[in-house]
């Protein structure tokens, strides 16, 4: 019994078994049935040695993910996951948290000794790319959400992502628009050299434009937790009395600011605006609901896992995209 | 240059050179920068043949996840990354939505297409599972956060979780001490045959012990989701005004039952106590602090994957633990 047999007895096509036998989701679930139901009772297994060294050995792609604990990395993963699985490729996640300085290094060797048909990496800063560094790489690399300082060796790779500058920047204009100027800014991490910084170049652009001068002793870090953006929150606003507003660079943080806001004595929108950062679900249920800037999340998973296996294929070369985000006004913000 | 060269020139033995190799974190900082330098200055490459053939085709670890877009998985499925890096296996992750009742079948061709040395399932259902499910199977397969109905078949898997029934029981009868009868269930998905149908019962248990009587109209689903539980919740109060509490199984559609309990202009907990499930630190942060029943999230992670290579080592047999929960009291809730 093979898997001619199977589409003959079931009256499909044989690419409709497959679909079935590798959980492709675009199969009616009637035919699904009967096919599961004829493999069953015929005793079949997919696995004759063919099939797995098409799957094991050959169709491997990575995601070197930067931030595990950031939750909006992980639904990016999980969009990435279920294209990886309807194209019949096998995915290998390696986290990458360990390593700040190496990443290019780490990058090279997981697409070697996993025999990586095409990587995806998911954060990270990537500040020690040279011109040099994917030159001796022949499967395709896409940097997402990454914006790395370095300008070297774009030929070599792929890049997907927002504007980080831009998007900060309109935010905070946004607030001083508002009548906002004593704006405090939370970072993700204080040495993060890629996203948070080009994010923080953003917020600095838009202060001095409008005249207001940028005061360092109202920017920290939260390390992109709820936890952390909270303590952070609590002291600065012991310390300082004249803040009317905080730009948080997360939606997970933007929370942990609220509760210290609010458990400081403080209302939202009232006495305090906060903005938050990436759109996730949760922003719009916080009460108030926050506005944030929100991130292409999905559109961005599903395009850099698409121009991948379209590389793969040889369909497509390297290419660098910026996505837009959007400003959503909620309750969270008013005028001053 | 081979890695006793690395080793001698680093003054160091080869398993710290490895460790580096391997982006294993116990490594001195000084030591491990010193061994990048030589690493990088002799154009050492860490990827002859056997070495891949070592971590490539016989070090596989697989995890099938169900309920990708569940924030609680990722954070377990990271926690088990970081274990299996540490470990020097290949992390390899199929995420199974797709599928309901083949759950078994599913598990069987992931272990046998990618050669996986042993393998954790996170989530689902696996009602399907027979005497003679894993017979076969000589890998060790440990279901995590699963509690299937199934008594089958013991032997052949081992399992960690919590014990659901009890969790549901006691977060119940917790508001039945607080003087209230009127208590919503807010499920995961109504067609759930695992976490949701065991923690229905505990909720039913207790109702019925308390000579309260279970209303199936107070029992709705939220599908994991804040988006869900918020319209749920919003048609439950226009029917229903005599809800005094509501259980939702989750965090995340606490939260959108809580943000639709005061868009229904109603407060909280002076109308309507609410509770959640899984313990989310982003739980503490919502306003006001949802009072949750904790699982102990990272303690289950670390525990299945420590056990499945202890298992893959030789070192242990099958089993099956039940972690204990802890309801904390939050703001959420109080006294009818």
């Amino acid at each position: 019994m093979n898997i001619k047999d199977i589409a003959k007895l079931a009256q499909v096509g044989v690419s409709t078994v497959s679909r079935v036998l590798n959980n492709h989701p675009d199969v009616k679930e009637s035919t699904r049935q009967k096919i599961v139901e004829i493999i069953k009772e015929s005793n079949y297994i997919p696995n004759n040695s063919a099939r797995i060294l098409k799957q094991n050995n050959t169709k491997n792609i990575g995601i070197l993910v930067k931030g595990v604990f950031n939750p909006f990395f992980s639904q990016m993963t999980n969009v990435i996951g279920n294209i990886i699985n309807e194209n019949g490729y096998t995915m290998i996640v390696r986290q990458n948290d360990y390593n700040i300085y190496q990443e290019v290094d780490t990058l090279i060797a997981f697409i070697k000794e996993k025999r990586l048909q095409g990587v995806i990496c998911l954060g990270g800063n990537f500040i020690d790319i040279t011109d040099d560094s994917f030159k001796e790489i022949n499967v395709p690399i896409v940097l997402t959400s990454v914006n790395t300082v370095s300008k070297q060796g774009k030929e070599y790779y792929s890049s997907i992502g927002i504007d980080n500058i831009k998007s900060a920047y309109d935010a905070t204009i946004y607030l001083i628009n508002k009548g906002h100027k004593n704006i405090a800014l939370i970072l993700g991490e204080a040495n993060d050299m890629g996203v948070s910084l080009w994010r923080l170049e953003g917020y600095k652009k838009a202060l001095e434009e409008k005249g207001i001068g940028v005061d360092n002793s109202l920017v920290v870090s939260g390390g992109y937790s709820s936890k952390g953006a909270y303590k952070e929150t609590i002291e600065l606003l012991k310390q300082r009395k004249d803040i009317t507003a905080i730009f948080a660079l997360s939606d997970i943080m933007a929370m942990g600011a609220a509760k210290a806001i609010l458990d400081s004595g403080l209302r939202i929108p009232k006495d305090i605006s906060i903005v938050g950062f990436d759109g996730m679900d949760e922003s719009e249920y916080y009460n108030p609901s926050l506005t944030t800037v929100k991130q292409p999340q999905k559109l961005m998973a599903k395009m850099s896992i698409d121009l991948l296996i379209s590389q793969i294929n040889g369909k497509e070369g390297n290419k660098h995209t910026l996505l837009d985000t959007k400003l959503i006004e909620r309750d969270s913000t008013t005028n001053l």
